[in-house]
């Protein structure tokens, strides 16, 4: 397994499209097509909020058919607008379908920005052929940055492995740099791979990845109506389902993923300092996982990392109310490499010393529960006078 | 029922005190006193987090049996300390009840600051004697002041009420302004009446109180290791048992603790608006109580309220995902009195006009889940660059 250059055109069997359609803002790319030159099988992984967007309910319905593509926008969520805003999808995604020469029904579609706004579709239905007459193998990048957001930086990234003496390759593009939080928050990833699999082996090797990636991050806490995160691969009548190439994939795959969320982790809205939270000792993984989201969530803590103050008083305190089980006795936290809290004592240290470690991009802060063998580790980011800026003056 | 200038010292029966001990900084009050002159009932709520302050275990040990006071100390929690931090909160009430000539164990103990720091007791105890000397029946306005941390302004109220023939008092003072949150967050609060109760109504009374004020307010949702609320009455042998009594105290009480809960909202670290987030429409008052605490405790809805910004979609999606029962379809959306969001449809407005709108000190959002009859309200805050800078600067 090895990371490559670039990200989605990697991948063959694919082409991709973007252009300037104009839905809220002009001179930006928001309309965007991955298509696949054959048949796909899909699999995703949905917000759970109860209030979910159209083409969320659409990719739900879909994603259990071949599929051949995904139509996506920005700048408009398509949420909280009703069976207009569904038929509005509905309509779209047949055109492109059309225009694809594809089955009606066999074009997913994935959006994001504001709530509330019916999607602006005879624009979109006019920016539709050029769309798709301008698919090409070689375009993979331009999705990526078509779906940005607040977003600073186009994610992307692709992996090459090999299952027996095929070589295969799976990439990934993703956007989301606020409203990130486990359950899939305001992202959007899109997952493409050469290898053929069984529909069942892709959507159970899909969630756990994902468990283990995109749903260990944490910005804000909020969880978003679009969260959408799909994973194509060739829908061949001949499946690799021999268990090597199954977990080879996995691999790649997972690697793929967590190099997604460590980029949407350090694009964090205002973020200065990329910190990963690991706790072990828990009891069970339920546990580990409770204490570690509860310190990455804490805004006490997150202001602390962001002041550089060795606060571990505020970790301790989150990891209380996490609802894990803890023991103040057997408790230990470390900042780094530096023990803090030792089973229950503190550990004296020198405030201004450990202030200037802590003055670094990119911190791990270890907590051990001291109660079990079970661990879990979540990503986040501190909480800086810029994240109330761009929340504040992003307009809906 | 009529509200009264002043706080503590509007209850006979008690006397108060404060000083200088120099816990952590010089020149502010961090030690205080409230003695009964007779046993008092005293019934306790406290925070539910598992790493606990050493007062906090003491507490619990000690409200079942009538007590004669409670000592408390600023700058220092006390918490993350062990046995050493609990022997101490042992030594430092037992020398307070030699002091005022009562019982070893009568006296209970509340503590907020830095956690993980030993009590300077040998300094504490050399205060003790001047403290206890100090009190009196006039001062109660000094506790409230020297329990003051990062608040602004002293909390205190008092409510003068009947029961029968007779008129009693009850008064409280309170702390905090960050680390806020429901079940008690760092929050101390002290409640005085001279009303003599049996401790079965007292601690009944005070519990659903404190669910309907206390623990309905959220700043940043960290729920802290020191979080108390007391309250004491005359332990006679001849309580009020009387439905009239015990109904007329129950609403004085929730008066004075939703008027403490409001002025803690009011000096939320940074907050430049007080918002009541009610729900209404709920299946149950489970399911409004989630959405409404959703809402208040959203980052993107209190960055959007700071920025005057009528982003009701982040409302909307803070819903979604609270776990309340939630369906788009029956789901409307007010500010103030304006419908943003009507039964599953936006309702188009102006921008401007709707941003000068929230452009105020104090705001409502409204919600109706359309689902039911049940309703909870919750009290919040906007998050502004002060929250950041508070919390980024106050080193432990």
């Amino acid at each position: 397994m090895e990371f490559m250059e670039g990200g989605l055109e990697n991948v063959s069997g694919y082409r991709f499209s973007a252009v300037e359609c104009g839905i809220k803002y002009r001179d930006r790319l928001d309309l965007a097509l991955i298509a696949g030159d054959k048949p796909c099988h899909a699999a995703g992984v949905f917000t759970i909020n109860r209030v979910f967007a159209a083409p969320v309910r659409l990719c739900r319905e879909r994603t259990g058919f071949p599929v051949r593509g995904i139509l996506i926008n920005a700048t408009n969520a398509n949420a909280c607008t009703g069976e207009e805003g569904y038929a509005n999808a509905v309509e779209l995604t047949a055109e492109t379908a059309r225009l694809l020469g594809a089955p009606e029904n066999s074009i997913l579609m994935a959006s994001t920005g504001v709530i509330g706004v019916q999607l602006p579709v005879e624009k979109m239905l006019k920016s539709l052929p050029s769309l798709v007459e301008g698919a090409s193998a070689a375009k993979g990048g331009i999705v990526a940055r078509a779906i940005m957001t607040t977003d600073t930086f186009a994610k992307e990234c692709a992996v090459r492995f090999s299952a027996g003496e095929k070589s295969y390759t799976v990439a990934g593009a993703a956007k989301g740099s606020g409203m990130i939080a486990p359950n899939m928050a305001t992202l959007l990833a899109f997952l493409l791979t050469d290898i053929p699999l069984a529909k069942a082996d892709l959507d159970a090797i899909f969630r756990r990845c994902v468990g283990e990636s995109l749903n260990a991050i944490t910005i804000d806490g909020d969880m978003s109506t679009n969260d959408t995160a799909l994973l194509l691969c060739p829908a061949s009548p001949s499946p690799r389902s021999d268990a090597p190439a199954l977990s080879a994939f996995e691999e790649a795959l997972l690697a793929v993923l967590k190099r997604l969320a460590e980029l949407l982790a350090r694009d964090g809205e205002g973020a200065t300092k990329l910190v990963r939270v690991r706790v072990r000792g828990a009891a069970d993984v339920s546990d580990a996982r409770l204490a570690a989201r509860a310190i990455a969530e804490s805004l006490l803590v997150k202001t602390a990392l962001f002041g550089n103050d060795p606060n571990w008083g505020r970790i301790a305190c989150a990891v209380g109310y996490s609802g894990a089980r803890v023991e103040e006795g057997t408790l230990s936290i470390s900042i780094d490499e530096a023990r803090l809290f030792d089973r229950g004592a503190p550990v004296a240290f020198e405030r201004a010393e450990m202030a200037s470690k802590l003055a670094k991009k990119e911190l791990v802060i270890s907590v051990d529960l001291g109660l079990g063998d079970a661990e879990a580790e979540f990503i986040t980011t501190d909480l800086s006078y810029d994240y109330v800026k761009i929340n504040a003056e992003y307009t809906t």
